[in-house]
Parts: structure tokens; sequence; C-alpha cells
């Protein structure tokens, strides 16, 4: 960054860090029978992803990582979007760097904390999604959404190229349509987003709970630790050569094969009896 | 592996590798024109893909590579499933390290026999694939599957979570779609499949032989020494950045121009006729 | 390359490089209100990229770089075909090594004129585009084609794979489908190019100069340093390992704060007023 550019931002000064308190919470969560929602309600601000609102995101997707209890997490929103991306009004000159800083820290801390979470993350997308909004949506293990959702990253419009939204979004949809939402700003309807790999699957608006349900059970069903495994596992290999990623594969499968769950399922399985997992990757021989 | 675990494996004995011996052959294979078809053909072990079942699979894929007539491997099976995955008896604590290590082993070994093999392999799916069967399929050159299949990884659902077919299909599925497969367990269509990246194309079931014959007449319509070079190159170039690929690339056209099968290639094309393959990698100026 | 070989390419001696002048232009260029247009001209060579060809394209690809009033090329043909890729005659042992090298040494320098040109490159695609002429369709930020339009990479039919169209098909489309076009040769309609990622939408003939125009348009609603930045960013990452790439992401985004055309877009949305452009990548100091 320019050396006075960055003198302006700094000595701005007024504009910190400690300003950006959130007064009244601007996300709802709920956790019953092992499914945490975490909601963006804060309709009034179009669900932007302030600095607050990055704050308590973080905070619910980091926690509970060690309760067994936890066992998906769903993205849920209230109001007309998802997710307007960021705030602009946190971006101009009135603050200083360390809150500029602080914003796209932030968001990738969000990232890094769906990624690295030991629960799968399912978006319910029921409204539009934009900018660091679609981001969201892109980085989330499994998303679904309701017909009228669209999906756009226009942030060159307003200045600001949506390159984090593309990281997310050039991982799961196809290149050129990438590259098409970065440069044109223009939007995907619900059925490009899931044609191209924005989204799993498009449910009209009566039954994507049903269809979220139906993803959050299925994973329930399972041990734990065995999802918990799988997705770290998965993040890891999907970036390697694949030589590579299948010797790391052949390893992982032989080591789950000392694990308590993972033999409580195979004799289950060859038993005809339902499993009773402990969740835990605990080794074969502890109780 | 936990140290406990593993005495355990090991001390149980009775189960080392050299009980799985295969009593008779569960696999067929026929050699005709050019194509070999490895069918996997145990359907009364739902073409379980056991330690003797890949000990088959491997010999069959990794012979006969310096043998000029042999020009397209085709994967075909028999019964109500293309391969249900691995045999979870295998996997029980009733067999040693050893054992487990055989199983995971050959599972590598048969994914980079198919990488390696100097001509394509063609899945042709005529029935549902799981698991490492799915796997199979994935890692197939190109596949081709009726509109009965089913493809899923719910290897989760017996504690086993299906991280190397995971390798494979993330290699090919849009990543949503993989990661829905992986986490859930739930199946995709035939034409899901297609529509992700799994498969080519849907066939009728009457169709599907002719599908799979038009590919293999493309293919050895060609010179096997420019395939052989073609699918070696594509598989180093497809794991790198954009820029290096190119710059391989660019050498690898510039050096077949000195192949015998290339120039012969080029000569009949300018002269209207019929090329004349040696099928092998041969320099110009050979006989 | 065999040593033999080799003597025999450079003894050849009267096919050097001093034949390869072009002696009318290959190609047409028009450069009106930010758009130039690059029309592949030769419809009596089928647009084939010859050695002359790909010298015209180079030039036209990477000159006015540093011309803020170039803003987006559009790649257009005339004739029957979009391009027949490279032109067989020029890669007989008619010509010398010399002459062998130059062609695919272009080939890669105009790959990477399209990736590094500070605007996006636009393909509309009117007709069929084979091998190279198929690569330079997948190398393009977004292509758009015809209802009639064929894709296929028929190289190793005349003894040459297309191992460098798979460089950039392969970073594109579905990897099953790339292969299925690699090793048979057999080609894609325009519906299965767009379904499989090659293009980024099919228009009918009489829509696709206002498609064209439309995403011209939006590009250059948009500061050109803004889209030079995020289009650069954006190659930078996608070959990237995924939190790699966020961290990047995460200093680009900060950095383009300090930009006097960021700041310029977000001060005009929170104004509701227009946006002013400098199209430079200037810092926010500058007037």
């Amino acid at each position: 960054m320019n050396f006075f550019a960055k003198s302006i931002l700094q000595k701005a000064g007024y504009g910190n860090l400690h300003r950006f308190m959130s007064t009244k919470a601007l996300t709802k969560v709920t956790f019953n029978n092992g499914i945490k929602t975490i909601t963006l309600a804060s309709p009034e601000t179009r669900n932007t992803l302030s600095i607050p609102m990055e704050r308590e995101l973080l905070k619910h997707l980091s926690t509970d990582w060690e309760n067994n209890d936890l066992r998906v997490i769903v993205l849920d929103s209230e109001g007309p979007l998802f997710s307007a991306g960021h705030n602009l009004n946190e971006m101009t000159t009135k603050n200083n760097l360390e809150v500029h800083n602080e914003i796209f820290h932030l968001a990738s801390k969000v990232m890094f904390a769906i990624i690295d979470c030991p629960v799968p993350v399912v978006g319910k997308v029921k409204a539009g999604a934009f900018a660091a909004g679609c981001q969201l949506v892109a980085q989330c293990d499994i998303a679904v959404c309701t017909p009228n959702c669209k999906f756009a990253t226009p942030g060159a419009n307003v200045g600001i190229f949506c390159s984090t939204p593309g990281v997310a979004i050039a991982r799961c949809v196809h290149p050129m349509v990438t590259r098409h939402m970065l440069l044109t700003g223009l939007p995907l309807t619900a059925n490009e987003a899931k044609d191209n790999g924005l989204v799993f699957k498009v449910c009209k608006e009566e039954d994507i709970d049903k269809e979220v349900d139906h993803i959050c059970q299925s994973i329930m069903s399972k041990s734990r630790a065995i999802i918990m495994n799988g997705k770290r596992f998965y993040y890891r290999q999907v970036d390697l050569p694949i030589k590579e990623a299948f010797k790391l594969g052949e390893q992982e499968m032989i080591d789950t094969l000392s694990l308590r769950d993972t033999q409580e399922g195979i004799e289950s399985f060859l038993q005809k009896k339902k499993p009773n997992w402990c969740h835990r990757p605990d080794p074969l021989n502890s109780k």
C-alpha cells in the first residue's frame, strides 16, 4: 500500500476499531438435537457482514467444537437478503487501516472456521446472496437454495473487486461462469447457481426446511468422529496432486480401522444391528 | 495409529494375508480386436473389491502394457451391482494390520494402474456403484452408465468415511455435490451423475454396448503411441499451475513432431489418404 | 527429441522461419468505444492458427495494455469456422525445428497474453472451433457461442494429440468430458459445451452481438484499474491451496481500499451518485 495513503488512513484516527461494538445481537442462534442454527438476523442492514456481524458469526461457528452434542451447523437468514456482503460504510477513509484490516481478517477467519469446523456447515439459502454473502454460501460444505434466490459478485460496481468471494466461488463454480460473475457483476438465477455448482440443490420454499433437515439427519445418523475425520481429510486432499492424495488417503483409511466407531460400524453392519456410536475418535481398545 | 490398537490387530495373527487366496476367478477377461474387457464377475459378493478381487483387477489392468494389440480396456460388470466397494469382512479386527494395509495399498495400486496404463480405461457401468466401486467409476478415463444406475459413497454409515473414493470423485464431480455425497452418503441418480461430472453420458441399456464400442473405435482409429503420450501428458499437466502446464505442453507438442506416427498422420491428412500407424513411439527416421 | 530426428529437421534448412511472413493481414481489428475487436478473418484457411496468424493475434492481444481507452477485447471470426487450429503444413518435416518451435512458442505466448492482458478477453464464437481453435475459446475469460457451433480436439486423428488444447480445456470443462474430447476426438455440441463449462452461454445467432455487448458494457461500467487488478488476482489465486488463496485475497482487499477508484466507488454508492472513475490504479491521495 502506498505510504501516503496509509498515513491518511492511520491519521484518520477517530474511525478506529473501538467503535465497532455491536449494541444488539445481529444473529440468532438455536442449538437443539445436534443442530446449531445460526441465523443472520439483521434484515434492516440486509444482513451485511459488518465487523460486528462477522464477530458474531465467527464466535458461533468456532464454539462447541469439542461438544459432542454439536453435529451440524446450519446457516440461515431472516429478511429479504441472505446477505449483502461486507459493510461499505466500514471501508471508507473515515475508518483507519486497523479497521480495514479487521474487516478482511475476520472474513478469512470465518472462512477458515467453516473449513476447520469438525461438523458440516449447511447453508439454507432462502434469499439473495451478494459479494461476501455469496462467498459465505460458496464456502458452506453444502448449500441449498430456494428458486427466488439470486447470486452475484458485483463488488467491482462500487470499486471493490470481489477477490475473496472469487476464492470460494472459483473452488465450486465452473471457471468461465466464475469469471463472468466476477468481471461483469451480473447475477446467476437459482437454477444457474445449481447447474454451475454454487449450490447443491434448488428446493421450493415450502420444501427447503425438510431438505435441510434430511441432510442434517443423514449426517447425524453417523459417528461424529468419522464425519469430523472425513471432512478434515477432504479439505486436506482436495488441493493435492492426485497420486499424493491417494497415498494419504490410503493411510487415512488404514488408520480409521483402529478407531472404536469404525469397528462398531463394521461389526454392526455385519451383524445387521444398529451401530452404537461413541462419536469420539477413540481407539479401538477404549471403553 | 494407537499403539495398543496396533498390538491387538497384530496379535490377532490368524487373520493374516495368507488366507486371502482366491479359489476361483472373480473376474472374466476377454481380449479381442484391441479391446480387453475386464468384467467384475462375482455377483454373489456384489462384486466386492475384496483383496482377491483387487489383485485380479490389478493384474488385468497392469498386463499387456507393452503389447501393441492392447488399445483400450473396458471395465464391465455382471449382476445387480457394478461394485459394492471394499469387503467389510476384511476390515474387522479378525484380520491383522497387514491385511488392512493390503486392502488399501492394492486400492491405490489399482487407481495408479488406471492412471498410468498406456491405453484409455473406459467404464461400462450398467449397475450401481458404491464406495470404492464409485471410486473405480470416477477414476476411469471415461465412464458411461445406464439410467438405472445409482452412485453413492455411504461409507460413513458403517463407520468408514469414503476418503479415498473422495479423492477420485473430487477430481471429476462438482465440489458441493462431492461433499454432499461424502457427508450424507445419499445417492446420485444416473442423470445427476452425468450433470455433475461423474460419468460422461447416460445411455439406454440397449445402447450402452454401442456407445462404448463407439468410444473404443474412436480411440483405436488413432495411433496407440499418440494416445499413450497424450494420456500420460494429460495426467501430468492437470495438477499443475496453468502457465507451467502450457510450457510443458509446448515442449510436448514440439517433441511429438519428431515421431514417426505424428508425421504419418500429418502427411496422410495433407495427402488425403488413410494413415498407416506403426503404433509405437518411434522416432521419425525409424523403419 | 531423438538426435537423428533433430538433425533431419535441422538440415532440412529451406523450411526455416523466414518463409513465414504474412503477405496480407489475416485478422481485422476495430477499436471503438473501449472495445477492441480482433476478427480472425481468413476463411480460406479456415482461420488456421498459422505462424503468421498467431503473430497477428499476439500483436493485437499484446498492444494497448497501457492505453486506458482499451477496456475489453472481443475475439470474433469470419467464415464457416472460428478456427481449425494450427496449420498442419507448418508441422511437416519440410520445416525445420526452428519453425516447429515457433508454432508452439507463439501459441503459449497467445495464451499468456490472454491471461496477462489487463482487460477481459471475450470470445464471440459463431462457428466451430477445433484443436488449438478450441483452446483459444477455452482460454477466453468469457466465451459465448451460437447453437450451430461444434467443439472438438481431434488432433490425435492426424497424429498430434491435443496436449496444449487440453491444458486450457481441462481448466474449464468437466474432467471426464475433457478426456472424452482428447482421447476420442469426438465433438461437443454448443449445448454440451455450455453444460460442461467450455462456454458461458449459448445465444441465438441474432442475439450474440447483443449478448457480447451486454458483457462488454457491464465490464466497461466499472473502473479499468479495478477490473485489471481483479483479473490479475483471479489468475493468481485460482491455482493455490484454498487457505493460501484466502490469505492473499485478504491483503488484496485491504490494498484496494487505498486506491482512488475504490474509494470513489464506495463514496458514490453511499451518496447514491454515479462514480467518476479515473480508471488508473492510482493511490487515494492522487489527483
